[in-house]
């Protein structure tokens, strides 16, 4: 079945791509005494001397832990104002892709959006209610909910408005946290909607229901029956814990691969209704205008797409040589099949390796090995689901599109590397 | 294939075992209408009143998020001091396993076992040396290592010592967190060693290595080097972010189903041997002391396990009804394929529900649902893993290794109800 290791180095050690992409499988056999032991500093070691902090006990323990002090540039980033004047109100904060590795995203990173700020609910006085076209209305506090049988599911959450800024004539200036960082994943438990639903007993009549958070905006969607009858999920739990205020305290929907506000925060109440309730955040927003006046209004599913986290804007390659390309590849739809990497701008690509455990609607990380020579590179990935669908080019997204859409943009997106290392965002 | 919903609910509605378990897919055919709306609290919905925290604006963005104030009990609870005259030194903080669901710890509630305190090691001064029997030793900063291609896993670690209190003749008073805490669960990101090995070029002589962290204790254990070359990694991240200064900041050694304090923290060296070193921290401690003064130094792996979180100690069964007993099970030999329920001491049991992803050396979360009639209960969970291996009575466990062991206790736990709905644990 599967080759020796020694003819299946000399395989590897062909170029997978040009500009420098090796097999992705490069390093499984015993492809790195080529070059990495040239990159890691020193080939000689010389006993360390015992440094201060071995010297001395350490410090001592705390009930809930803390990211190291070194780290503090690990931040969700500047706040992305709607207004200057609100001193609340609506806003964004995005996860620092380009310094995690992996696909879980720690809760305290985890990306925000929120209409009106993030409310202070007392979960002991906290309701949630399902009403409208059902046969029984219910009311379900906390601790009812609790009691309830739990799913757990590892899915993405992204902002319909994520990687907007490739809609501008220009290249922005950004990194991978200001262009793409709507985005996060994390381990998200609760009961299934479908079962709640069942218990209230679903008129014949609802074809979808409305979703209505308690903060100050009463932000509001319309959810297809037929999805909240597949795999929405009211979650209390994110990462293990009860979810954090910022992201929905005490209870959150999960509605997997569709726009990010349709995950409602903070849920109080879900309507059965016999049609879209045409909320102010379906309409005046979250909607995408395309060409000659129309909308794709009720598109929800985030379609593939792909994200080169490492090296992504920010980074300085000092040297040539060795270097790991790894992202990040998701789909609304399903699962992650294929990424694709070029380091030519398009011209030639390679196959990237997929670490497991390659989920439905979940992050999933890429990484493929590059020899950077020196030479100006263009660095762009590619996704391809498991309908089939891959990620369209930009020109090819936006020819479709025209230039009044705003959301939904998961067209290909490019790092360039200058002869001096330097990462940019570009147009290519 | 399927049968139909309807047949297959009639089936479900069957006892799966006595004293009240029921189908593992009891819920998910239909069966939830017979009860769980009664408990729920109210049938009938009234329309909510606009709360407080709905009439005004929320609080603003942060840069790092933190949990809900609501939750200040969900800590790691009394920290185990091996001498309270200490301010720093040895000790443990435990995961308070009865607060949180699906598989993976957050961060900030790892357990932790540190043996001189948490040294606050600078990443820019902090190096890792590779040598001993290798044919060019070598030293990395850690600029070096992340520039290295890497890997990403879920793996549970569990101290050696977790559940330790079993070995008591009389069943300590405790909870899941007091008693199993010692355990968790994490997706680490970092450098295959063996890769690193063979950058270093590994001796023929070369049978073992010794792992020594940078803390006060110089906290050291020999690693066979069969396993460094299986799946070990060193590990800068930590469900998606830098690893924190408590659980080894910024380089930690993963030896995935191992003992836990073989996953060495703070790691700075690694010499490779030609047989175990026999440290401190392997011989004084860490080694299960067996029947006529012999001792199993070298058992490493962590044997199949399970633990019921919800209920367990702490928790007050309100009323009778509808409950869903909910667990973690886990094996350091591979994938959990079986945990077991019983609700009457281990006279009749039921197969749980296992949560996707299931993952070699990972934490699995099981789920059964069962009708509490009111009398009284004993709860057990037992473990089966993909070699076939299912772990012991408590009382078979006992008898095989005498009363001088005090590692790798993995009986089977229990928990009795009592008609007033108290969850305790007891030997049964």
């Amino acid at each position: 079945m599967k080759k020796s290791g020694k003819a299946e180095a000399a395989d590897l050690h062909e170029p997978a791509a040009a500009n420098g992409l090796l097999h992705r499988r490069f390093f499984l056999a015993g492809g790195a005494g080529v070059g990495l032991a040239a990159l890691s500093g020193a080939a000689k070691a010389e006993p360390l001397a015992v440094p201060e902090w071995t010297r001395k006990p350490g410090a001592w323990f705390s009930a809930y832990g803390q990211p190291s002090k070194y780290e503090s540039k690990v931040g969700r980033g500047a706040i992305v104002e709607h207004n200057p004047l609100y001193e609340s109100g609506p806003g964004s904060i995005r996860t620092p892709l380009q310094f995690l590795e992996g696909m879980i995203t720690p809760n305290g990173l985890h990306f925000e959006r929120s209409h009106n700020g993030i409310p202070d609910i007392d979960p002991e006085q906290h309701r949630l209610v399902i009403h409208g076209l059902v046969k029984r209305p219910l009311v379900f506090t906390m601790d009812d909910l609790a009691r309830y049988p739990m799913t757990s599911r590892i899915s993405f959450v992204e902002c319909a408005g994520n990687s907007g800024a490739l809609y501008a004539k220009d290249a922005a200036a950004g990194t991978a946290q200001t262009l793409h960082g709507l985005l996060s994943c994390a381990e998200w438990t609760g009961v299934s909607l479908a079962l709640l639903l069942d218990e209230a007993g679903v008129d014949p009549k609802a074809t979808w229901l409305l979703a209505e958070g308690a903060d100050a905006a009463s932000m509001s969607r319309s959810v297809p029956l037929a999805k909240a009858m597949d795999d929405a999920m009211v979650c209390l739990y994110q990462n293990g814990e009860r979810i954090r205020p910022s992201n929905g305290y005490p209870l959150r929907l999960l509605v997997p691969g569709y726009q990010g506000n349709m995950n409602v925060k903070w849920l109080r109440r879900i309507k059965l209704t016999a049609g879209p309730t045409m909320t102010k955040d379906e309409t005046s927003k979250y909607s995408l205008l395309l060409n000659e006046g129309k909308s794709a209004q009720f598109k929800f599913q985030l379609d593939a797409k792909a994200i080169i986290t490492r090296p992504s804007p920010g980074y300085l390659l000092k040297q040539q040589g060795f270097y790991e390309i790894s992202g990040l590849a998701w789909s609304g739809n399903g699962k992650v099949t294929k990424v694709e990497v070029t380091a030519d701008g398009g011209k030639t690509w390679a196959q990237a390796a997929l670490s497991d455990p390659v989920l439905s609607k979940a992050l999933t990380r890429f990484r493929i090995p590059w020899h950077w020579t020196g030479q100006a590179a263009v660095l762009q990935a590619r996704c391809t689901d498991d309908t089939g669908y891959t990620q369209p080019a930009r020109d090819v997204l936006i020819a479709a599109r025209g230039n009044r859409a705003a959301y939904h943009n998961n067209a290909i997106s490019s790092w360039s590397v200058a002869t001096g290392g330097e990462v940019k965002h570009v147009y290519a």
